[in-house]
C-alpha cells in the first residue's frame, strides 16, 4: 500500500507517479548545503549518475543542477557551441523546433533535417547532412515527448564518428533516461541531457547532465568565453567535481531535498538497469498491442520508430483529446493531450515510465488500458460513431 | 512537537528550518503541471507573492522559475540591459561581485561602486555616480548574505528617481525577501529577485522575481533579442500570465512539488506581513545585543547597516571557524563560515529567519545564542587566550 493520500493515476509522460520513499526524501528537514551530510548524498547522486549512463571513463561529467529539463539546452548552446558555427538538429517533433531555438539565442546556426510527423530522419539523410557542413554539433531527441518517436542514437553515433568523428553527439534524453537502454561510453556519445521527473522518477526541478571527455575539450577551447551565467560549464564543473570528491563547494545552493529524492530514486533503479529497460520494453510492447487492439494507431507508425517511455495514440476521426481525457479522468486515470502543434487536436499522450510499469502490484498500467477502451467507445458513442 | 526526525537546527543564511506544513508539501503526488489542481496552485502563488511584496500594480509581474537564486541575474542581465550598456553594481560584498560577473557574461558593462568591507556606498556616492554615465540598471544586494550588510533600497530607489529617472532598480532580495520589509510599489522599484530558501521559508531550487511595469516596458523595448533563452522572458512572462489566469501552459515542466510547498509558506507569511518583519527586527535585535554582550562585532559596525536576516560576526583575534563552528555543531546548531574571500578565515555566520524567528516554541535563538557563548569560551581555552 502506498502512503500517498488517494489520486487519480498520473500517465502522461512526465511527470510520472512516484514511489513512496522518493517523495519521503522530498521531506528531508533542513540542510546546510556545504555540511558533511548533504556533500555526500550529492556526491553520490553524481557517481549513481555515471552507473545508470554505463559510463566508467574517469573523465565523463555528471552535472544536477536547479532547474528544467530545458536549461540543458541552454548549458549545451552556451559552452559546446561558439556564435556562427553550425549545429544539426534532427527534427522528430516539437522538441526539435525548441533547441534549435535555444541553439541560435546563443548565436549558433541550426539546420533543422525534419521527418515527417511520426518518422525520423533516416541514415543516408543524416549522412548526406552531415557531408554538407563542418558541424560542431549534431543533437538527437532520444523520444520526443510530442510525438512518442524513438531515435536510435546508437546508430547515428556511429554515423557521426564514421562521417564526421569531430562533430559532438547530443543527446536529448528528457523522456528517454532510466527507460531506454542509453550506453555511453560504448555508444561514444558527448552530451546526454534530462531531466528528473520522467523516467528517473524524481519529482521536477532538475536539470541533470552527462558530458564526455570529448565535449569537455570542446568546452575548454573555446575562444569565447561561455554566453550563459547560470548555464556556464566554468561555474558548475567545479562545484560537481568538488561535490564527487565530497569536498564542500559553492555556486548556488543546490537544491537539497530534490538531490535526496534523486539520490533515492537513483539507488534504487541503478541496482539492474538491464532489467529496467526490458521491463519499459515488454509494458511498451503490452500497451501497443492493446491500442492496435482497439484499432487505434499511432503517430510512430513503424515499429522502430517507436519510443517505449510513451505511446502517442492518434484518435478515431472525429474524435478530439476534449472528448476521451474526462473520461479516462473519470476512471482514475490521468493522460495528456496532443502537443505537436499542427496535429494536437487528433491524438492524446500515455505515459508508461517508473513504477507504474516496474511495479505490477499497482496495476496502473491495465487499469489505463481498461479505461482508455471504455473511454473511447464512450466518447463514440456520444458522437454517433 | 515537529514531526520532522531529530536533527541538529540549521542557522545559517538559507536554506533554514522548515515549518512542518511547508515540509509536508514537498512530499505532494503527482500531478500533472497542466493539470487544474497544480494551475491553481501555480495561480495562487503568483498572486501571494504580489502580496507579500505589497504590489497593487496588475502590470506588476511575479515569475517562479525552477532554479537558483543565481537565475535571477541572468534573468536580469538578458533581458533587461543590452550589449554594450552601463550597470551600476552597488557593492556590499561577494554577491555584487557576482552580480557584474553575469552582466558582464551578457555584454553589458558593469562598474562597482564598492564600500569598505562592512560598509555600504554612501548615497552621495551613489549620487555622483549616477551623474557620470546614463545607467540602464543600477542593482543593490539587499541583504549581502557574505557580510551580513543591509542595504537602504528605499533611499536608493528615491536617489535614482530624482537624479537618474530611467535607471532601472534592481534589487537583490535573496536574502531579505521575507524578514526585510520590501514596498515594491510604494518605494517604486523595478525589480526584485530572490530565491525560495531563505526567509520565504521554502526548500531550495526556486527563483523568484517580481517585476515592475517599467521593467516590462524596458524589455519590450529591446533592440535585440532576450540573450538567453532558459532566462527569457519572452518564454516565461506569457506562461506566468496564463497560469495566474488559471489556463494551464507549457514552456518547461514547472517543479510541482517544490510550488506546493511555496504556496504553503506564502499563505502562512501573507497572513501578517508586517508582524513578520516586526518579528525579525526584534530577534535580530536580541542576536546583535548577545553578540555584543559576549564582547564580539559584527562586520556590518554600524547599526543602521546591520540585515535582520542574519549576523556576521567577527571572531576574536586568533580563532578561526574551524574552531568554533564544531563547538556549534555539538550543541546543536548549525552555523556557516566565513564567505567574503578577503576575510573568511576570521568570521562566522549566524542566519535568524522564518520558523526559527517566528515560533518562540523553538527556542532556536536562545539556544543559539547559548551554544555560541559556551563555544567561542571553549576555543579560547583551547587556544590559551
Amino acid at each position: 500500500m502506498s502512503s500517498q493520500a488517494p489520486h487519480s493515476t498520473l500517465l502522461i509522460p512526465g511527470p510520472i507517479e512516484f514511489d513512496d520513499a522518493v517523495l519521503q526524501s522530498m521531506s528531508h528537514y533542513a540542510e546546510s548545503h556545504v555540511g558533511p551530510a548533504f556533500v555526500k548524498v550529492f556526491g553520490e547522486s553524481l557517481t549513481l549518475l555515471r552507473k545508470l549512463f554505463q559510463t566508467t571513463n574517469p573523465a565523463s561529467q555528471p552535472l544536477i543542477i536547479a532547474g528544467s529539463g530545458t536549461l540543458g539546452w541552454d548549458i549545451v548552446s552556451s559552452n559546446l557551441i561558439e556564435k556562427g558555427q553550425d549545429a544539426l538538429v534532427l527534427h522528430t517533433g516539437y522538441f526539435g523546433d525548441s533547441f534549435a531555438s535555444c541553439l541560435e539565442t546563443y548565436g549558433a546556426k541550426a539546420t533543422q533535417l525534419k521527418a515527417p510527423i511520426g518518422d525520423r530522419p533516416s541514415l543516408s539523410e543524416i549522412e548526406q547532412a552531415l557531408k554538407q557542413k563542418s558541424y560542431k554539433v549534431i543533437t538527437i531527441t532520444h523520444v520526443d515527448t510530442s510525438t512518442g518517436v524513438l531515435s536510435d542514437i546508437k546508430a547515428v553515433a556511429e554515423l557521426v564518428r564514421r562521417v564526421s568523428p569531430e562533430t559532438l553527439v547530443v543527446v536529448d534524453g528528457v523522456c528517454s533516461v532510466g527507460c531506454e537502454e542509453i550506453a555511453f561510453d560504448e555508444w561514444d556519445l558527448d552530451v546526454v541531457l534530462t531531466a528528473s521527473q520522467k523516467a528517473i522518477g524524481c519529482p521536477p526541478g532538475l536539470s541533470i547532465l552527462m558530458l564526455s571527455e570529448r565535449a569537455i575539450n570542446r568546452f575548454k577551447s573555446r575562444q569565447s568565453p561561455p554566453a550563459s551565467y547560470y548555464a556556464s560549464l566554468n561555474n558548475w564543473v567545479p562545484i560537481m567535481q568538488n561535490y564527487e570528491a565530497l569536498k564542500p563547494s559553492y555556486f548556488a545552493t543546490p537544491p537539497t531535498q530534490l538531490v535526496h529524492a534523486l539520490h533515492t530514486t537513483l539507488t534504487q533503479i541503478t541496482g539492474n538497469v538491464a532489467e529496467r529497460f526490458a521491463v519499459h520494453t515488454k509494458v511498451s510492447d503490452r500497451v501497443k498491442a492493446a491500442v492496435a487492439e482497439l484499432g487505434l494507431t499511432q503517430l510512430a507508425v513503424k515499429p522502430e520508430n517507436q519510443a517505449h517511455a510513451m505511446t502517442a495514440i492518434r484518435l478515431p476521426e472525429g474524435i478530439t483529446p476534449p472528448d476521451v481525457l474526462p473520461g479516462l479522468t473519470k476512471r482514475g486515470v490521468i493522460f495528456a493531450a496532443g502537443l505537436h502543434k499542427e496535429i494536437a487536436s487528433k491524438y492524446i499522450r500515455f505515459g508508461h515510465m517508473g513504477v507504474s510499469v516496474t511495479d505490477p502490484a499497482r496495476n496502473d498500467i491495465d487499469k489505463a488500458i481498461a479505461a482508455l477502451k471504455e473511454s473511447i467507445t464512450e466518447a463514440k458513442k456520444a458522437k454517433g460513431l
